[in-house]
């Protein structure tokens, strides 16, 4: 019996809802079952070689720390990508570098809200901000939207009901992950009034900035900085961008120069970012034009693959999404946890199965039951193909199937 | 005016004690004088090739999200190295990954503390320490060593009179940032004793386990874990062992299950530590013995140098350093932060000068007008040598002189 006890508030971090699962797809590979990943958002695309070659090249020894607030090369180079996607007045003193977007999202729940205080958000919501949010004692008050109208905000009454005396924020991913839905023009009037409104920040995840399709246009929370220049606050990262999840490179940019000092003195504390990732990623400048046009045409394919095969199934319910690489795919049976635990356990067509996250994960608020699931279709058209095939397959012979 | 502000508690983080004075540095620098920098502990020596040339063969393309506890290749190093310092029931899942030493202490903090609960530790103390706890809302309740007694640890009485009902853990830093003390047998026996008398958590930040001067020996948290297995948490880094200080990885070892299962759920929210980081890191164990020797035998002569050079210069208290690369040092000064601006702004010999820091960012308790300065002697004995020489000729100008 242990007489110590760890704090609550480490018993109340959620675990990964899409990792959950690993052990249960572990088992399936050792007994020689073929897996397909479309349970997380790590893509099989290239990094750049001009990023690479830094590698190749290496000449700095030791490894040394570097500046807290970003390696000079790597700040110059978000200026500039700053720059060329249309936003000039974004310069070195309005870039705090983090090791991920995840360092950039917890900085800035820390920063706009106390212990207790709440953040208005929108659910289904990118899993990991409940851990944040508990790591940091935030309260997400998530507003729910619906996968019949394709994720897109609701209405601005609805939102007001969420926003109390101790709302501090509102937080918003766009291009959405989980949904992949990205908000119109309008939708992002809608939440600049509100935050002028009601005296808020607003915390803008755009990650996925690039990640858009069927001719869209991003509307980046950038473009109305310098209109609200003390509310807005925009998390970004190299991970999806350029292929480089595993370089923990990210940023939190904002006009607010209170929130510039207070994110560089956590960032003081931690030291520094990673100096290689950072001499990795300072070559995105190099990076040509093509590549992003690549990557875009490319995934944009295997949305294309994902929704026409998927809407195709008797009983799936799927929005068009419009931008990221995720869905938020709606399943006639009884319970998608219990059913994606079933694809790992029990269900195998020619030995392979597919491994998906259940949406339940994906909320704020508790959903019992849910018979939703993400999909991250980072795998290639053919292997997607063969998902779709499966996932066919194994909802005709689930037990559990509705409708 | 802004109608938004920023939290209490970002306000709360204090800046970093020895990067505060970088800007009048910056400025002399621009001026053309040359500015030695004792103020940092980022170590010159180099990294291993066999590390770097990690980097030179990088074939893993893209560069994807690594384990959230930690890379195979990493952990299995890791275990290996605390099975060969001799502690062979350090298995893979006592073992967390983490982004620097840094992170690793403030998840510690995180899972042995609720907001306003309070951990004992002993100042002189590593400056972030400060830090983390603010991020936490974890009070440090610090125990004030003295300089006479070269920073040992206080009587037990003194310390029981420091813990309350409030206290959930212990923190120490064993060989100590930044008094360059090493605790004896005794006073860990003390610590252990204490933990389990009050039921408390015992933290060791042993990063820097290796750098140990004199012939002592290291007695590590690490041979008291079985004894309390519950209780102990060490906290470790590759920063300064392997000049790694800018490939941001550390580890959290516990037996703790419950510890570990909830910094791995932390760990998932970041989703990894640097792949290429770890990559490097892992080759730890092909680092021959005679790097670490050789590394050793430096800084026991740069250790020498001085503190030789500097107890000869009248008003100067120093203990002699048993471990580390840091002196506290008392200088006989008004105020240590005055005479550290001068030495910036004001002071050349030859165009030279030095930078130190002021040790008040080292205490937790407020020190107006305090008279000592961190040393880390982090430079070759040549440079060491000419420091102490303008040192001396600085204390003999200064207009606040004492004594």
């Amino acid at each position: 019996m242990t007489d110590v006890t760890i704090s609550d508030r480490l018993k109340n971090v959620p675990s990964s809802p899409i990792r959950n699962l690993v052990p249960l797809a572990q088992r399936a590979k050792k007994s020689g079952v073929k897996v397909y990943h479309l349970n997380i958002g790590d893509p099989d695309i290239q990094t750049p070689c001009v990023m690479l070659d830094v590698l190749k090249n290496w000449k700095k020894n030791p490894i040394a720390y570097g500046q807290s607030q970003g390696e000079p090369v790597f700040l110059e180079a978000l200026v500039s990508y700053y720059h060329k996607i249309g936003f000039p007045f974004i310069t070195y003193p309005h870039i705090q570098v983090t090791s991920g977007g995840s360092e950039a999202i917890s900085m800035a729940m820390f920063a706009v809200a106390q212990p207790g205080e709440e953040i208005v958000t929108f659910e289904p919501l990118y899993a990991n901000y409940n851990s944040y949010a508990a790591i940091n004692s935030v309260q997400l008050i998530p507003v729910t939207t619906a996968i019949q109208t394709g994720f897109h905000l609701s209405r601005v009454s609805e939102i007001e009901r969420h926003i109390t005396n101790k709302t501090r924020a509102i937080l918003y991913c766009n291009p959405n992950n989980p949904t992949g839905t990205v908000y119109t023009k309008e939708e992002i009037d809608m939440l600049v009034a509100l935050a002028k409104k009601y005296h808020l920040f607003l915390l803008a995840d755009e990650v996925y900035r690039e990640f858009i399709y069927d001719g869209l246009t991003h509307v980046s929370l950038l473009s109305y900085m310098e209109n609200i220049p003390d509310k807005a606050i925009v998390l970004d990262s190299m991970s999806k961008r350029y292929s480089l999840c595993g370089a923990r490179l990210g940023a939190l940019v904002s006009l607010n120069a209170e929130v510039m000092a207070g994110a560089l003195r956590i960032a003081q504390g931690r030291l520094s970012a990673g100096l290689i990732d950072q001499h990795v990623a300072s070559k995105l400048t190099e990076v040509p034009d093509s590549y992003v046009k690549e990557v875009q045409t490319e995934y944009s394919a295997r949305r294309d693959v994902l929704y026409e095969g998927l809407k195709r199934i008797p009983g799936i319910v799927i929005p068009k999404p419009e931008g990221a690489f995720y869905a938020i795919v709606g399943l006639p049976v009884d319970d998608a946890e219990k059913f994606c635990k079933w694809l790992l356990t029990d269900f195998r067509d020619n030995n392979e199965t597919v491994m998906l996250a259940p949406a339940s994960g994906f909320y704020a608020t508790f959903r019992p039951g849910q018979n939703e699931v993400r999909i991250a279709y980072v795998l290639n058209t053919a292997a997607l193909k063969r998902c779709i095939d499966i996932l066919a397959k194994a909802l005709r012979q689930y037990p559990g199937k509705t409708g």
